[in-house]
């Protein structure tokens, strides 16, 4: 058996050991081998035939770092020797998995939802109970394991409307503009599904901030559409140039037609407060450019850094008055993933229209009529999360001493992140006014930029591979969320526990220094 | 205000009495009429600018049928006075909107993994609290808050493997094959996703049974892909012909890239259960015409027909030997909203892939990192389904009693339902052998047909919107689903409550005669 014996081998490994037709398996691919050796599996669905916008996905936040992470974990368990004991994870905003406790109030009120016997306990305050009620009551069969209007739950579109209104002060909000979502990551694909068309010259131009989250960029790639990066300004704390926004408009019409604009605010991955200013400028500007605005806001609550303050952009658009309130098209979106709440598993989520044509938004409710509804878990979730216990309700107390103790430990923590960071010379990281995480601009030495290069890799990822293998330490290189040309970043949540989070960064530094050295 | 005065209302209306700005609005528009007294109102996204395959999206289940009885059931409670005092609704699969009770079991666990407190209570039994224990140490920080793998908690997967295991009568199954997803719809999309590619007479084609169910349409109409429909026989109950497939597919030759072959069995909306031989007849013609299979398994728990029996695609596969298992790539769904579980609002489900090329399996993996991860409460639901108590575990007999309560009630109600639509001059109902649907074939009197057609509606529709009117019964017209040219169908679900079902089936006999009295 001389022909292509590795390639049987590569092909077929991960499975010979699983099942026990492998030996059936290979006798029929000798079969099927051609003259000159090459293998063929004549599948139907091969990575030649199938959808290319598909294979132009790129998703670094669980990308080849995370893997090898993972890998590393079970070699551990497996009793292979390491110059570490365990992973430390800080590749992505998974409050609950670095040990961020639920709120006790949403908890109850969703085992109250599930198991409704429980209605009858005496176990649970009744402002929890009086919560389940409503919701059990506005489900089909008062069972949350019903399908709900495509749209959301009515009442929690009600609530969800209130809360906006209330956040925004006063700014009105229809509930029939409101919709529930799985996850916010869900609302904003289904926007970008409604916006992007056209081929060549006239495909949609989706203008997002780099560095970006990337689900931007691999929602586009997959629909077919143009990424238009506009770049932060890390000089000005991560904060948008109004100069910058013009160029990159200006140069994307060359070659395709933007339509819309996104922001994320706070930042992710960069973890900036946008200032009032700056939303102003970007209103107009998406104004008078005639762009569709979309305002990510899942970190609305992760505000930390003094001086600094959540401005809604529906907010900012009504103070600006009429003719852009009623004109300018803004969706926005939130999520019971991130904030104090941290509730990633349940992919709550709701977005907002704003001045949508109707005849648009009657097609946005079909859209969402064919996956038929949102997790009604999650649903009832964002409930509870835009309708929390009040003053003189039980649960009040307990809710307000966990939100804020949550919020509190993560600006604590934000702090120590940037401050840490800031004492290893060749490391700069902005303050971490919001959300949950550090962006620092690293500097790497020519030689190591070569090494990787040579090897095929961005060098922010063979600098994030090496400090995996060497400290155990996993973080997303700036390269996975784009970055000027020539700098160098990694992502990091502030997320771990205080303890494991020095650990982490004393971690870094060592292994900053190190590598620093060992390449000049 | 002469000018187009109507088109304001119309366009504005909705929107007047909810927020303080119509009347800002208006100004604005006025100022925008353009000579000729058209509004303009210069949005982004309209629905000249839109994704043009977004509007090509038609989904029946809940489209505007049911949108008027859901504002039929407004009137209703606002005292306008109608022909009935409910809306009954069977046009969903929506088992416990209809008054189906949860598995207490199930509940219990989903309580227990909510509020992990409970776990100190008295009141669970200990097999309920070890499947929680068991799902909360799966999960990141011990919390269904923590997102999971993307593909999946690992021990979910593993137990849905087992499942299958003992399903197939021991066929191999690898966990590595099983990707959790968001209720079934999640998968089908995904895998279409994956298949889906090419221009003109290279797009890829795909194969679905007419009736079908209308996520098919919808999704390969949204990708662009080409619908290649094979019809049912409903002569055979609504089994498959080979030779029909073969023509199916011939024809489709002409003009795209037939890919993929998708079978819903038992079926959705027509209610039959596959035989075996059909199930190997249509895996040979895959095989040998090179089609990827996507079989839609759902209702696998629901047959009720004597001498009917559920046959997976994947056991069929591999008793087929080698030659086949293979060789044929397929990928097939399951999830927890249908069988005697109901539990549609959840959103859970799996998919396997087998024989699937190792580089497009990466490929998937990638994509649905992306989303980043099914909800967490139906993971562990769809665990629940496939690791359900055991005999001699405390909850068995429990559990057991109301599973079978479920499904006998179901099976009466298929029953039922069948034989009172059998009465009916007009009506043929074929056995609904499985799934929790019946599809009868309406005779329409040629003069309704062109009094609906002078309307631009489908006869169907026609008939069904009158019946909503006259009855406050809301079904799915067949051309919702597709049906052979000429012919008439409705889709009703066979969930509602026996006295109801008995209720909603004499006023539908009484309808039909009215109906075909009326017209000739």
């Amino acid at each position: 058996r001389v022909y292509g014996g590795v390639m049987l081998q590569c092909v077929w490994c991960a499975e010979e050991s699983l099942s026990g037709v492998s030996e059936r398996r290979r006798g029929l691919a000798q079969e099927k081998m051609t003259e000159n050796g090459v293998f063929s599996r004549d599948k139907v669905l091969t990575i030649d035939t199938m959808n290319p916008t598909v294979k132009n996905v790129e998703y670094a936040v669980r990308g080849p770092i995370v893997q090898r992470a993972i890998q590393i974990e079970k070699e551990l368990r497996e009793g292979v020797k390491k110059p570490f004991t365990e992973v430390i994870k800080a590749n992505i905003g998974d409050a609950h998995a670095m040990g961020q406790q639920p709120i006790t109030f949403f908890r109850q009120v969703l085992a109250l939802c599930s198991y409704p016997e429980l209605l009858n306990e005496n176990m649970f305050p009744e402002d929890a109970k009086n919560r389940a009620r409503r919701i059990l009551q506005a489900c089909g069969g008062g069972s949350v394991g019903a399908y709900s209007a495509s749209q959301g739950i009515d009442c929690v579109r009600q609530d969800v409307a209130r809360y906006i209104e209330r956040r925004d002060g006063g700014v009105p909000c229809d509930p029939d503009n409101v919709y529930l979502t799985t996850g916010a990551s869900d609302g904003i694909v289904t926007m970008l599904k409604l916006l992007v068309c056209g081929e060549g010259a006239s495909r949609t131009g989706v203008m997002i901030s780099i560095p970006q989250y990337p689900l931007y960029s691999a929602a586009l790639a997959e629909l077919g559409a143009v990424q238009v990066n506009y770049y932060l300004n890390e000089e000005k704390c991560w904060s948008m140039d109004l100069s910058e926004l013009e160029r990159s408009l200006a140069e994307a019409r060359k070659h395709c037609n933007p339509k819309a604009l996104c922001i994320i605010n706070p930042g992710n991955p960069t973890g900036q407060v946008q200032s009032r200013q700056c939303i102003e400028d970007v209103i107009r500007f998406a104004a008078k450019e005639r762009l569709f605005l979309m305002a990510d806001e899942v970190y609305q609550d992760n505000v930390y850094a003094e001086g600094c303050q959540f401005h809604s952009f529906k907010k900012v658009l009504f103070e600006l008055g009429p003719e852009y309130s009623d004109n300018v098209e803004l969706a926005s979106f939130h999520s019971t993933s991130k904030c104090y709440m941290g509730e990633c598993g349940f992919r709550g989520g709701y977005m907002e229209v704003i001045n949508m044509d109707p005849e648009v938004q009657a097609q946005l409710s079909k859209l969402v009529s064919v996956r038929l509804c949102p997790p009604v878990p999650g649903q009832a979730l964002m409930d509870l999360v835009v309708n929390s216990p009040q003053p003189g309700e039980p649960s009040h107390t307990t809710f307000m001493k966990e939100r804020t103790a949550t919020l509190s430990l993560l600006a604590e923590k934000a702090k120590l992140t940037e401050q840490i960071l800031n004492t290893v010379p060749g490391i700069t990281c902005n303050p971490v006014q919001g959300a949950m995480y550090s962006f620092p601009n690293i500097s790497l030495p020519e030689k190591s930029i070569k090494e990787a290069k040579a090897l095929g890799q961005a060098p922010d990822m063979f600098y994030c591979m090496k400090l995996l293998e060497e400290t155990g330490i996993c973080l997303v290189p700036g390269s996975g969320f784009g970055q000027k040309d020539g700098t160098y970043h990694f992502r990091m949540t502030i997320l771990p526990p205080t303890d494991k989070l020095k650990i982490l960064l004393a971690k870094v530094k060592e292994f900053h220094q190190k590598f620093t050295q060992q390449y000049s």
